[in-house]
């Protein structure tokens, strides 16, 4: 039988919500997510693990205590567990997140930008 | 400060060897692993997890005793803990692999495609 590959470009086409991952993977315990972001997040972290970023296409930046990462489409990072972030994008990016499953988007922090969990496309 | 985003692109122009995956990122106990691939890989399983391929340029056939998957850049796959695998692609192949610290290429096969681990670039 042929399997089916994980397409990113057709996955993102069924979803327009902005700050709203879309489980498309799991691996082991762990989740990969799409995310269409646009505008300001809110501060928060995630006490307990690592995150990673992933950018697909456009333009992210993620802002820090200390400083600032800008990422481009091909282009990750790495944010260490319990270190406060606030992603933000000037137009519309397209990520992927990597995460343990059960990793809520603004970690602690609340806000109506809390997004459903475990939510597939 | 501004910190540095890890770039696929540069990473990949670090080195040439076929079936040699370079570190270039960690998340908790996982690592994120980038590979050129050309030819034939050996048939192999990983038993204690699974393992995520993700094509980032190119064309990656990765066979199973009961089927195939045909992945392209922009695409990604899970193979399950246990399902044996053989990846193969016709011409150069650039991929990124995400699974747990010190897992074999080769799984438990072997063979002289069997790469060092953790090897960071």
């Amino acid at each position: 039988m042929t399997y089916k590959a994980i397409n990113f470009k057709e996955k993102f086409s069924k979803f327009t919500e902005h700050w709203s991952p879309r489980v498309i993977a799991e691996m082991n315990d762990y989740q990969f997510k799409l995310a269409k972001v646009e505008g300001e997040f809110v501060w928060h972290d995630h006490p307990d693990t690592d995150e990673v970023f992933i950018v697909i296409e456009g333009e992210l930046e993620i802002e820090f205590r200390d400083g600032i990462v800008n990422l481009e489409s091909g282009e990750m990072f790495v944010i260490p567990k319990g270190v406060e972030h606030k992603p933000h994008a000037k137009t519309e990016c397209k990520i992927m997140l990597v995460e343990p499953k059960g990793v809520v988007n603004t970690g602690e922090a609340g806000g109506e930008l809390t997004a459903a969990n475990d939510v597939w496309v």
